[in-house]
């Protein structure tokens, strides 16, 4: 029931990953509302039933509170299901901090995680780069880096394919000197680390993919994902008079558009898992359409194949001595 | 005697201010190099002198060992010139780390500031917004957000001509409840200093200009700078590709080279005057042929008329209360 379009588009893209893609869905929401929709568009052989609850979270309403007050909301029904085994993977396009919390309070984070890490692929040009963390966790702890980056290496391993990943601190220069005092001690935690720790990567190596994990501070992250986005836009419109002055208005559009689509991180964060939760939530874009919703139900199976959840798993546990040592 | 072109460039260059702006030169280096380019320049009634000493920093040198070593080295000389009154102003295209060196030893900076301050102009797109600290400054004091405060109104003052200078804290995200700690305690003070000061803005508003003069510590300043560069360099890359399909080969490299340089901050920031110190020194880039040489002088020449130093002793004054408070 999350999303703009839903539920329309959100029956539509599960039918779509049923049919396609040989998985089963659990369609949780209004009855009354889904059967018409399954009915219209003819699912009989297919493994997609409905699991009925009245209750959703509207975008705009506070999420905690309104989280409290819904206990059968379909987004806490649906990671329910997940944790009881009904289900593998809960999937929403509705509110990210709604389903964060959901997450939370049914799954809970893994033993030596603190809170849940924001993180993803932000940058086209850096397709094998996760960057973590990317807004939720503001004046971390060393630690906490540790954190991020044994779910950095879980997310590289799964999503990514990359055997062995490497891990980097961003900073404001490379030699070991360099550094604000919170990357300075995380360098010495990830120096002994069992990870495969190159050390500091600056600025620039972001768009480059310098490294396939990146860890900063999610104040850093944040500044920077909304940074490029603002210079999609600033950039995009010059852009868009230069081109059309020597190929036309046609193509300068389209090139235009193109550049500030790959700048709109947003677009190239959704439809991550969450991470740091114990159990498998994929968050698609309020906006997504069936297609993308069939995207992010391919995010979650990817995520259940993968073994996501056990990697992550397996590689707090190499730091857990360095976690609580500190 | 600083930089890629020197002397014979720097010559050129300050020749042309002295001959196109009414400026008068001295030329602090090596007699025996400087005379017959100025003989070969016909310079004979113009007001360009020279102060003779065959001491000068080169690149790669260290430069605080370097300087301890050659008290005469010309830029030093040159400092010393502005600090006795025989100059209003120095102006080096040399080392930038040797030139801080110079112009602390020399000047020291003003009563209330902590350390030099690095800022500019970085984004192209962003003609009237100075965004403060770009480096230097790292883990700094919430102080130091006031100090920087006071500079960069300053310098949006004097070399942007904004008569009230609007002042804001980069964070991640506006309300005031957002922000690490470090920029929540700089609210509080900024909130409670004289200036135009409008609250937080987050990354989309640098390349938007939101406010004249952004505050951030040093290593988020330095990140950003990078992190646009590496962008640059990876966006022109994509754009020549995706341009010459349109528009042909010669089209797609003009527009590609353009856009990387709207994004190289190195080239935005250069030709700045060093910030916090009690005197006028315009580091240009080493890289500088005779025009660049030119427009430094010229920015030399602004901040001396336009009260640059004064302006930023007196926001100082403003604040001194608050500064000494914390």
């Amino acid at each position: 029931m999350g999303g703009d379009f839903a539920p329309e588009e959100i029956v539509k893209g599960a039918v779509k990953a049923a049919e396609e893609d040989d998985i089963s869905i659990i369609l949780v929401g209004p009855q009354e509302r889904l059967d018409p929709l399954l009915s219209s568009l003819r699912v009989e052989p297919l493994p997609v039933s409905i699991y009925h609850t009245d209750q959703f979270i509207r975008d705009g309403e506070p999420p905690a509170q309104a989280l409290r007050t819904k206990r059968k909301a379909s987004m806490l029904l649906a990671a329910q299901l997940a944790r009881e085994g009904q289900a593998d993977a809960a999937v929403t396009m509705g509110h990210t901090g709604a389903a964060m919390i959901s997450a939370l309070w049914v799954f809970g984070t893994f033993e030596g995680i603190e809170r849940p890490v924001g993180g993803g692929v932000p940058f086209f040009f850096a397709p094998e780069t996760v960057v973590l963390d990317l807004g939720p966790n503001v004046d971390c702890k060393p630690r906490q880096f540790l954190q991020f980056a044994a779910v950095g290496v879980a997310y590289a391993r799964c999503f990514l394919g990359v055997d062995n990943p490497t891990v980097a601190i961003l900073s404001n220069g490379t030699e070991e000197g360099k550094g604000n005092q919170q990357a300075k001690e995380a360098y010495r935690l990830l120096k002994e680390s069992p990870f495969n720790f190159t050390g500091y990567v600056e600025g620039w190596d972001l768009a480059a993919g310098k490294a396939n994990v990146i860890l900063c501070d999610g104040f850093v992250g944040n500044v920077l994902l909304k940074f490029s986005e603002g210079l999609g836009s600033v950039l995009s419109s010059w852009l868009k008079e230069r081109v059309a002055s020597v190929a036309g208005q046609d193509a300068a559009e389209t090139i235009a558009s193109e550049l500030r689509h790959q700048l709109r991180v947003e677009e190239r964060i959704g439809g991550g898992p969450l991470l740091g939760v114990k159990g498998v939530m994929v968050v698609g874009h309020g906006r997504s359409k069936a297609p993308a919703v069939k995207k992010a139900i391919l995010v979650a199976k990817q995520a259940v194949e993968s073994g996501f959840l056990q990697s992550i798993e397996k590689e707090l546990a190499s730091v857990v001595s360095l976690l609580k040592g500190e």
